[in-house]
């Protein structure tokens, strides 16, 4: 546990208009600054038990400021570990702001985003994987993502990554034996069951680094990029497909949204909407830059939909964006089947294809489906929530499979005395990079990475 | 105390991002619903005393929403006098809503806007005047209001009208009395007592009437329109104003705000900037109807500044704007004195007159002086923040006052039984009218129009 000898203070609940507010104080002081500017009936703050709450005024320094709830925690049973109050107070800025600045007054000074949490981590309450899920779970914008983000937050990832660290740690630990064996009498059986625990280190690493496209889709959403000529129906798809889910995903942070038309959920997936159309049609750009625009976005997407006119004749614009259909990731939506069918194709690609009459609502469900069968790739569906790795785990993550992948070719190349010794920093940079995931392993530059992202308050 | 039989919830912290969120559940089943939902080492909520919080995790049912902190308030120690729990989990959309979902699964229904809030009055442990003074601290934009909020909050307006109702039901009950004596034996110094106090009520309804205006300005903030030719240096003249200021006052409900232009705080009170250049300029409007527009705007404002280029010759419209000016209300800054003044004008309007050369910020403190001095007129700036009345107070008062002006001219006339009968009617209607506004009287749609414009989770 470190000790912290200054005291932070924030609001923690959103700005905006609202019942109530919540001003949060941490630290050595916390306790006696709420003697300072609180008054109750009964005792004063700092003798009372920890667990409950009591009604009071707070004052600045005479002056009353607001009625407020006060709450109060002991150090190390507490959010951070350390002493803590809350001033629930009433909402909307003044309160609230009339608080912390008498909280500053008497000796606290303005949390930084995330101190709070990162306090957490520092007295040991948290590892930094479940203080990332943190703001996961506040920022999550479907059920699956929080729920995934809990589970994280439970220890249910660290756990994962402690397995590994320690797996790995008896590798350097029985590498260390058979060195300080005399040649002679080293048991030839150790090696060997080094090798195998790598395979079965390796295994379970590439098994994490398969979940991160999952983790990717729960917290920045699927991108999906739809193309195709004016008067395609792309308008009445969007139109279709949003349903009466428009409303739920608001605002995922951390994302481009310049371009994004429109945002919902699909099986607990939040799809972020952008027409190459409105790319194309923006004032920005001229043609051409809006073209290069559009291509980018399609190279970014999770998903590509471009849609046909099926009532309208081919040329050989039309014929060549289809050549350049990715199988992997793309829909391809042939409308207007209830006209007479004008545009011609001699092969279709290999892709998704789904024919429609969204004017009639025909073919949606089928459109869902095809989204559906891209996303499982990355996804599964069917599977409950679970917990998915960040793209700073997946970092480290990386970085352990390559040194991984170089014990392995190392051992199972070589088992002489010479291997063990090299393998020695391959395994020391594999448990770093390891217990820099969970904070094992940390220095501030680390901490500064992960909580900048932070909000104020948590 | 009026006895509900059901129990409401709702998200009562603003939405948004944030480090924690506010489920707020109040009435008879409000512990029951805990005990379903929230799992905690010890005892279950039922079981646990008021005024204590405890840490668990939220279930729905068997699924694990999120980890939370639980709150117990027992009744009629609460902000509803019934029983109430709060659950206080991660910030973001989800984990509320989830919660709230749940509680709703459990027999909660949905709160309405103000209904925590109307059940407390309903329950006796505030009144009208009180609850509105919730809303008023949540909205309040300076410093002035949020201590005026708070003084009414804490009952001192309703003191005032207290004190008013009394004196007005003594005389009633002095009215009944007279008439209950046979008329010869009538005890001819009450009627003269009844006028000398009825002169006292009058005279408290009027100066609780004069409150209106600070109190209209500090819930609604005065409306500032500039008028002038363009290059007079309006926007210099903003920017002057606003200085640090910018970015304090955000948001006032209630009030026209498409062609706010700025907003800043001047001791206290919120000014609302309008430029008529803007309304004139507007695509909707032909130039013929942005100047009708214009003059409506400086019609309803509170102060209206003229700017004039000193520098440019003055021409019969310029001129004729000069007559115009309200002096009441209106601050005439002659700006760019340091060039060669071309503008000339025979006579001044008598309003108050700046000097200034803006784009050497020279004069800017003399026109807020000139601010300052007009709104003297409607706030006691040098007097501690008090508490001021509402539109719905005033309305009433001015009916409360009409009945005491006949009352006071029915006694003056005439002090015989007959008067007296004739008066009860009079005394009925104000005393009627002041109930109202305390809520000593009430009905639904009066307590429908005060909480509708409340905050859903107040």
């Amino acid at each position: 546990m470190i000790f912290h000898d200054d005291t932070i203070a924030a609001v923690i609940t959103p700005p905006g208009e609202g019942g109530v507010a919540i001003v949060r104080v941490s630290g050595p002081d916390a306790l006696r600054i709420a003697d300072a500017l609180f008054r109750c009936a009964g005792p004063p703050p700092t003798s009372r038990a920890a667990g409950t709450f009591v009604y009071g005024k707070v004052f600045d320094p005479v002056e009353e400021i607001d009625e407020a709830l006060l709450l109060i925690w002991r150090a190390p049973r507490s959010y951070t570990r350390e002493d803590v109050v809350e001033f629930q107070c009433h909402g909307g800025p003044l309160p609230a702001s009339r608080i912390l600045r008498a909280c500053f007054s008497k000796g606290a000074r303005a949390a930084d985003p995330g101190e709070f949490t990162r306090r957490a981590f520092l007295n040991g309450r948290i590892d930094l994987v479940q203080a990332e899920a943190v703001m996961d779970l506040v920022r999550s914008h479907s059920d699956r993502a929080r729920a995934a983000a809990l589970q994280q937050l439970e220890g249910g990832l660290s756990k994962i990554f402690d397995q590994v660290y320690d797996d790995l740690m008896l590798i350097a630990a029985q590498v260390e034996a058979t060195l300080d064996f005399p040649e002679d009498e080293l048991p030839a059986s150790i090696p060997e069951k080094i090798i195998s625990e790598i395979h079965r280190i390796r295994s379970r690493v590439n098994e994490l680094l398969r979940t991160w496209n999952e983790g990717h889709l729960l917290r920045d959403g699927a991108l999906v990029v739809i193309s195709g000529k004016p008067n395609a129906g792309k308008s009445t798809l969007l139109n279709a497909l949003l349903g009466h889910d428009r409303a739920i995903v608001s605002n995922i942070p951390g994302t481009t949204r310049d371009s994004i038309e429109a945002e919902f959920l699909l099986e607990g997936i939040p799809l972020r909407l952008v027409d190459t159309a409105g790319l194309r049609d923006s004032e920005d750009f001229v043609e051409r830059e809006g073209i290069l625009r559009a291509r980018k976005y399609i190279e970014r997407a999770d998903i590509h939909i471009h849609m046909l006119d099926m009532s309208y004749p081919s040329d050989s614009e039309s014929l060549q964006a289809l050549t350049n259909l990715d199988p992997a990731k793309s829909i391809l939506i042939c409308n207007k089947m209830d006209l007479p069918t004008l545009f011609h194709v001699e092969q279709w690609p290999e892709v998704q294809r789904v024919q429609t009459v969204l004017e009639q609502n025909q073919g949606v469900p089928e459109v869902k489906e095809a989204l559906k069968q891209i996303l499982s790739g990355s996804v599964d569906l069917s599977a409950r929530p679970h917990v998915v790795i960040s793209e700073r785990h997946r970092q480290a993550l990386l970085d352990v499979s390559r040194e991984i992948d170089q014990l392995k070719a190392l051992f199972e190349a070589d088992l002489t005395d010479e291997a063990l010794v090299l393998s020695v920093p391959m395994l020391r940079e594999a448990l770093m990079r390891l217990g820099e995931v969970t904070g094992r392993e940390y220095h501030e530059d680390l901490l500064d990475q992960v909580f900048s992202s932070f909000c104020i308050g948590k």
